[in-house]
């Protein structure tokens, strides 16, 4: 039954019976798997080989603006920069460790994908050598990644949700094509995490990004969606703008690979630029969706211990210190009586609740 | 500078240096703190009071849907079923074996919320007596779990993210009145753990719940919920009606507590409500926002092993078997590209995608 003459190195590592020696069935070689899936009968092979049990696993690392779960575990909260689509790839073993479900594997491959600083504690923790993978790295070796996860179970810790970013799903396509199992454990991320300020989870309407402007673009599409939320009596969570790895027209041009220090959008920059696109559109004499009363919170480092929430009028949101990145600022819609109350627990100008209009007894907005 | 004259029992046991006997300063007795709480300040004590570390700690179980980390670190996966505002207390201790940032204690309260079942391996796991609370208790009896918080710390394990449920900001509104810290460890909920279907998280509108029908109450409220997410061109997540004690109004007259099984609305009878819904609106001439034919995704168990995800029309979600509860259903608006490739992976008939709209070559709709 051996089927040494289909098999090269790599289909021979990947046969858990022989373990290369040659001594193995179709059933286990690679070949099958590659052939079945130019037929496009990945899937159901990967369903159908109980003993093909590769995987990529999306693990979790924490939500957008904490160090992350692992970090903190390992007692080194300073180590992860979350904020970015990444993760960690670490062996079934380290699964099996903390949750009990995972088969133990000699091999291993790691890997660490993102703004993620490592340190020897962490690869301590994890027993393994951790691979930091920058964005560029998931999204363009994708396929590299993929093909490691033919030999050895590949856990790709990823910091908040695995599937915040396009990234991710791209690299569960590309598994499912190559016939590569996958599975996620999935993870807080800001989306869920902003809870914490007290308007209720429910009450969201869709999510916005407000970018950095720049002196020659300044859009303000933001802000018609956050408009669009209003009108409908739903709270806003906007995401603030991340930049790093970003290069001067001259060093791009010149293919020089020195990066810009990163940058954060603040609460204080997004409120600045809301009230001023607040200010254009009063100028055109449109109606106002949100005006400098508008009351906002802005939440700073979510999930960590120094996290910091404030609860502010858009105009005093300017002045407002939160200190040190990731940001996050929301746009009150309608709230319910418990969640000013307990807005109120971060606001250190209580004034900002003064305007506050009720619709009924058990709503109001501002 | 001991103060046993102002202090009982209670106010000895909280004390840190002394444990009761006596030799304790006015800093660590209850007294101060109570005063305190009464003129108002009680959240600047806890601030301040370094040593009065007493939390209310909420700590993660696992997503709504699925049986929860904890249940699954313990081997047990079938323990724990979520859906329900809930937790477990367990002490400090636990939480320093698993995150390595918490103190020690010798004593502890455990507390269970929820609809959950222990089991002995789970009470081993944690090395803890714990203690079910239902959603009952905790709304009703909140100042009881508070006061055990005044002698131990208190971890109050939950199911989903902790801000999905207003009774659990009640619990933190309750324990910053009465000085006590408190420290939220979040968790990932279907509100994120949704992305695992393919469809992008920044691209969902508001969240939508589905109710069972009765004869006599049909309300259509969500539809317009969701009416006004696709005219956005955002998606829309369902959350299903969960009906668990529930009396018969006879046995409700009679005051007797006799419950009802409980119910779970499936995706198969949330499509239903949906079609009949429609076919009620296009009687009376309305434009429709959505059809027998629009692009729709079923969720089963999210997180669990046997998860399972459909993505079918509509009209085909009637007949669609997800199996167990909890059920979701995402109806879709506008899609890219790649959300459809993914979506593709987990259609049964891929027939569904044949009335796709494209809007642009990057934008679809259904």
């Amino acid at each position: 039954m051996a089927q040494s003459a289909k098999c090269g190195a790599v289909i021979r590592r990947f046969c858990r019976r022989c373990r290369g020696d040659g001594a193995h069935t179709r059933t286990y070689c690679r070949g099958k798997r590659a052939r079945a899936a130019g037929r496009g009968e990945e899937r159901r092979v990967a369903r159908r080989g109980g003993r093909l049990q590769q995987h990529v696993v999306f693990d979790r690392l924490g939500v957008r603006g904490r160090p992350g779960h692992h970090g903190e575990r390992t007692g080194d909260r300073k180590a992860l920069q979350p904020g970015l689509p990444g993760g960690v790839h670490v062996p079934a073993q380290c699964r099996q460790r903390r949750l009990g479900t995972w088969r133990r594997r000699d091999t291993y491959h790691s890997l660490l994908t993102g703004r993620v600083h490592l340190s020897k504690r962490q690869e301590e923790f994890y027993g393994r050598e951790l691979i930091i993978a920058e964005r560029e790295m998931v999204e363009q070796e994708a396929d590299e990644i993929l093909r490691d996860a033919a030999d050895n179970d590949v856990a790709f810790l990823v910091v908040g949700d695995p599937f915040g970013a396009t990234t991710h799903s791209d690299l569960v396509l590309r598994a499912v094509k190559a016939g590569i199992q996958y599975r996620v454990v999935h993870n807080a991320s800001i989306l869920n995490a902003v809870g914490c300020c007290g308007l209720q989870l429910y009450n969201f309407g869709e999510i916005v990004s407000i970018v950095f402007w720049t002196e020659t673009w300044k859009p303000e599409s933001f802000y018609d969606k956050i408009k669009r939320n209003r009108q409908s009596g739903v709270h806003t969570l906007c995401l603030l703008d991340i930049k790093v790895k970003e290069q001067t027209l001259e060093n791009l041009m010149r293919g020089k690979k020195i990066f810009e220090p990163p940058r954060f959008l603040s609460v204080n920059e997004a409120a600045e630029q809301l009230l001023e696109i607040i200010e254009n559109r009063r100028g055109k004499g449109e109606e106002l969706a949100l005006t400098e009363d508008t009351l906002c919170v802005g939440l700073a480092r979510v999930g960590s211990k120094d996290q910091k929430i404030a609860a502010a009028t858009l105009q005093q949101m300017v002045k407002e210190d939160l200190g040190a990145p990731l940001h996050s600022l929301i746009i009150t819609g309608h709230m319910h009586p418990m969640e000013i109350q307990m807005l109120k627990l971060f606001a250190a100008d209580k004034s900002c609740f003064n305007k506050l209009i009720s619709l009924d007894g058990s709503t109001y907005y501002s």
